[in-house]
C-alpha cells in the first residue's frame, strides 16, 4: 500500500507534544507490598528500620575477639551454638569464641568469623590451620540501608526487583498513584459480534483482546466497553456516556480522513486535537485529542499496527498520566541486519523483527502489510528504524526493540 | 565472604543434568483466549478459518476493474459505497469501478483499488490523475493464513504478541498444559511472624512476596505454605504432607553444609540428589532433588542470591516442568563494562548491573554481598560472566541480560 502525501508529524514532534500536555492524574491509594508491582509511588518511601538490623554473621563458622589479626591464633571456645533468630548476653573477651551460624546476631566482642574449615578444634580450643581470609564476615547493622534514607522517589514504578527492600524497610503497605482506569472501544462494522463463531463478512475483533492483555500488563484497570459500529452517533454516545467513568479512551479504527473515519471525526470537531497522522509505519493515522477533561488515543484499526502503537506511543502516554516521571524509553540494543531497506527519510519504522541468539543477526517479516497477526507472533521484539535513517544494508546495525522490554 | 573449596557443579553441567532430568508434567485443561497468555500449549494449534477470510480492500479508495495498467484510464463509477461489514452482489465489468472503503469485501472483477487522491471525479467517470502505485491495495483472502496452517507448536509458550493470531485464526479457546502448581516454603528461624511488625533479633522475609510475584508472572499457580523455622521435623512434616497438593517445591534458606541446613539434609537424605552446590554467584548453595515424584528446588535463604537463582535456574527448571520444549534462555547482548574485575575461572556469575542507556555503559554494584536487597532495585539487569572469562577490563564487552528479558 503506497499512500498520496498527507502532511505528518514526526514521531519525535509527538513525544514532545504529549510530554508537554500529558499531566499525571491526580488520586491516591494505599495498597500492600503484595500488589504493588507496576505501581506508580505517590510519596517517597524511607527505610522504617536499619537493613541488616542488626550485626549478623554472613557464614556458618566461629565468632572470635581477636586484638589483631597478628594475635593469638589459639582461640578458647565458650559453650553453646548462636543460631538465627535467638538472642544472647554473650560478651566474648580477648582470645574466645563461639560457634556462630550464618545470620545469628553477633555476640558483642566479636572482631571477625571465622571459617570452620580454616580452624582445627582441640580441647575446648580453636587452633588456626590457614588465616588467609581478609573478611570480617559480619554483616554489619544498616551497610544496606540505615533508617530514614530514601529508598525510592515519588513517581517511580515500583518492578518485582523492588520488592525485597521495600519488605526489608518495613514498608509492608505503600502510597500509590491510583491505577489509570482505561476505556477501550473497538470500532468497525466489519467486526463479528463473537470471536466463538465467524459471519460471512465479518472478521473478528483481533484488538480487544490483545490491547486489553497489554493494558492489564502494564497494571491499568481495563474498563472494557466493547464495540461499535460505524455510527457517529453510537459513536459518540458510548464516549460521552462513559466520559466520567474512566480516565482515559483507548479506541481502535475509524481515525484515517475518510467519510466513515468517525474517531478522527468526533475528535478533530469535538476535541482539543494533540496530534493526528504521525510519521511512523505502522500506525500513520494515529490520533490522540483532549475531549472534555479526558485523553482519547485513537489507534488504527489495523491489528498489527493498533499493537505496535501500543506498545510505542501508548505505554509512556499512559505511563506519565499514570503518574510515572520518566518518559518510558523500552531497552534496546544494536543487531545486525539480516535484511535490505530503504526508507523515507523523517520517518519512523517498526518492523516486526525476530533476533537470530544464536547469530546475532536480525530478520523483518518478509511482507509488510499490517493485517498479517502472524507477522506478530513470528516475532520476538521490533526493528526501529530512526527518522534520519534512509538504506540499511544487510550487516549494518539497527536497533532491536525484545518485546520484553515493553513489560519490565 | 570469601569461603574454602569444596566441590562445585559447574552450571552448563546443572542445566545439563536438569535438561535430562525434568519431564513435562502431564494434565491438560482448557482456557480461552483472554486466559491464554503465559500459557504452554498442549497440541498444535491450526487455522480453523483463512486470515483475511475474504479479499478486501487495504484503502479508501475506488475498487477497479481494468485490463491492463496501461489499459483505459477512464473508469465509469457505479453509484454506491462498498463499506466494510458489508455484503454486495455487485460484478464489475471492464471499466468500472465503485468508491470502498478500507476492510470491505472487494466486488467480483475487481484487478485493482485505487486512491482517491490519484483521480478525478467528473461525470460519474473517474479520471486518472497520476497512476504510479504499483501495488493492487488488495488484501487477499488467506494471505496471512489458511485454514488447517499449523499456527503453533504443542509445548510452546503463548505470548501476548500471539493473540491477535489466536483469535483471527478461529480459536477462542485452547487446550493448554495445566499451569504448575509451585509449593513455597521460606525456612529459617531468624524470619519475623510478619511482615508489619519487627522483633528485635529478628528479619522481615524477603524472600516470600517476592518469589511469590515471579512465580506468578511467570503464569504459574502458588501454594504459599508460609515459614518454617529450622526444626528438622517440622519443615518434613510441612513438605511431606504436601508432596501431593502441589507439583514442585521452592524452598529458600537451609541448603548449605551446617548442622542446621535441614533442607539440604532431607534432600540428600531421602531424596534423589540432582545436584547440590553450584559454580555460580550468587547462589552456590543450591540444591535441587527429587523427593517422591516431586521435585524439590531449594534457594539459598539470602534474598539476592535466592531471587537471582530464581531467575536463572528456575525459571528454565519450571518451564520444562510445566510443558516447555525449549529450555528457556533469557535475551542477552553486550554491553561495554564500565568496572574490572577479576573472577574465577569456572564459575559463572551474575553481578547485579545498571546499564546506562545514554552512554552504552553497564556498572555493577559496588558491593557484592548477597543481602543487600538495594542492589536488587538498583539494577536494571544481570551481567553474566561465563565460567571461561576471568579478566573483565573497563571497556570490554560483556553480556547483558535487562531484566526485561525473564519477563517476556
Amino acid at each position: 500500500m503506497a499512500s498520496p502525501k498527507v502532511k505528518l508529524t514526526s514521531l519525535s514532534k509527538l513525544f514532545f507534544n504529549l510530554k508537554a500536555e500529558l499531566k499525571p492524574i491526580s488520586g491516591e491509594s494505599r495498597v500492600s507490598v503484595e500488589n504493588a508491582v507496576n505501581r506508580i509511588l505517590s510519596k517517597d518511601i524511607f527505610a522504617k528500620n536499619d537493613n541488616p538490623p542488626f550485626d549478623n554473621s554472613a557464614i556458618d563458622g566461629f565468632a572470635i575477639n581477636q586484638e589483631a589479626r597478628s594475635a593469638s591464633k589459639n582461640i578458647t571456645l565458650l559453650e553453646g551454638l548462636l543460631r538465627p533468630g535467638s538472642r544472647s548476653r554473650i560478651k566474648l573477651k580477648i582470645n574466645e569464641g563461639i560457634k556462630i551460624l550464618t545470620g545469628a546476631p553477633i555476640p558483642a566482642g566479636t572482631t571477625r568469623i571465622i571459617f570452620k574449615e580454616n580452624t582445627k578444634e582441640h580441647n575446648q580450643k580453636i587452633h588456626f590451620v590457614q588465616d588467609d581470609d581478609v573478611e570480617t564476615n559480619i554483616r554489619l547493622r544498616g551497610e544496606d540501608f540505615k533508617k530514614g534514607d530514601l529508598l525510592f522517589k515519588k513517581n517511580s514504578q515500583i518492578r518485582v526487583t523492588d520488592l525485597a527492600a521495600l519488605i526489608g524497610s518495613g514498608n509492608s503497605s505503600i502510597s500509590i498513584v491510583k491505577p489509570l482506569k482505561v476505556g477501550l472501544i473497538t470500532t468497525g462494522n466489519e467486526l463479528n459480534a463473537s470471536i466463538k463463531r465467524q459471519s460471512k463478512g465479518f472478521i473478528f475483533d483481533t484488538n480487544s483482546i490483545p490491547l486489553k492483555s497489554l493494558l492489564e500488563k502494564w497494571g491499568y484497570s481495563v474498563v472494557d466497553m466493547g464495540s461499535v459500529g460505524d455510527d457517529i452517533g453510537l459513536l459518540r454516545k458510548k464516549i460521552f456516556d462513559n466520559l466520567n467513568c474512566v480516565d482515559v479512551f483507548v479506541t481502535t479504527g475509524g481515525v484515517s480522513t475518510g467519510q466513515e473515519d468517525f474517531v478522527s471525526q468526533i475528535l478533530s470537531s469535538e476535541g482539543q486535537l494533540i496530534n493526528w497522522r504521525i510519521a511512523i509505519k505502522p500506525g500513520r493515522p494515529f490520533i490522540c485529542a483532549k475531549l472534555g477533561a479526558k485523553y482519547v488515543f485513537g489507534l488504527p484499526g489495523n491489528p498489527v499496527a493498533a499493537f505496535i502503537c501500543a506498545l510505542i506511543i501508548l505505554r509512556p502516554s499512559l505511563g506519565r498520566l499514570g503518574g510515572e516521571k520518566e518518559w518510558f524509553k523500552p531497552f534496546s540494543f544494536k543487531a545486525k541486519a539480516n535484511f535490505k531497506k530503504y526508507k523515507r527519510r523523517g520517518r519512523t519504522e517498526f518492523l516486526r523483527a525476530n533476533l537470530n541468539r544464536e547469530d546475532g543477526f536480525v530478520s523483518t517479516f518478509p511482507l509488510e502489510g499490517s493485517g498479517r497477526l502472524s507477522s506478530l507472533s513470528w516475532s520476538n521484539g521490533l526493528v526501529e528504524l530512526s527518522e534520519e535513517e534512509q538504506d540499511i544494508d544487510r550487516g549494518n546495525f539497527v536497533n532491536f526493540i525484545p518485546y520484553g522490554s515493553f513489560f519490565q
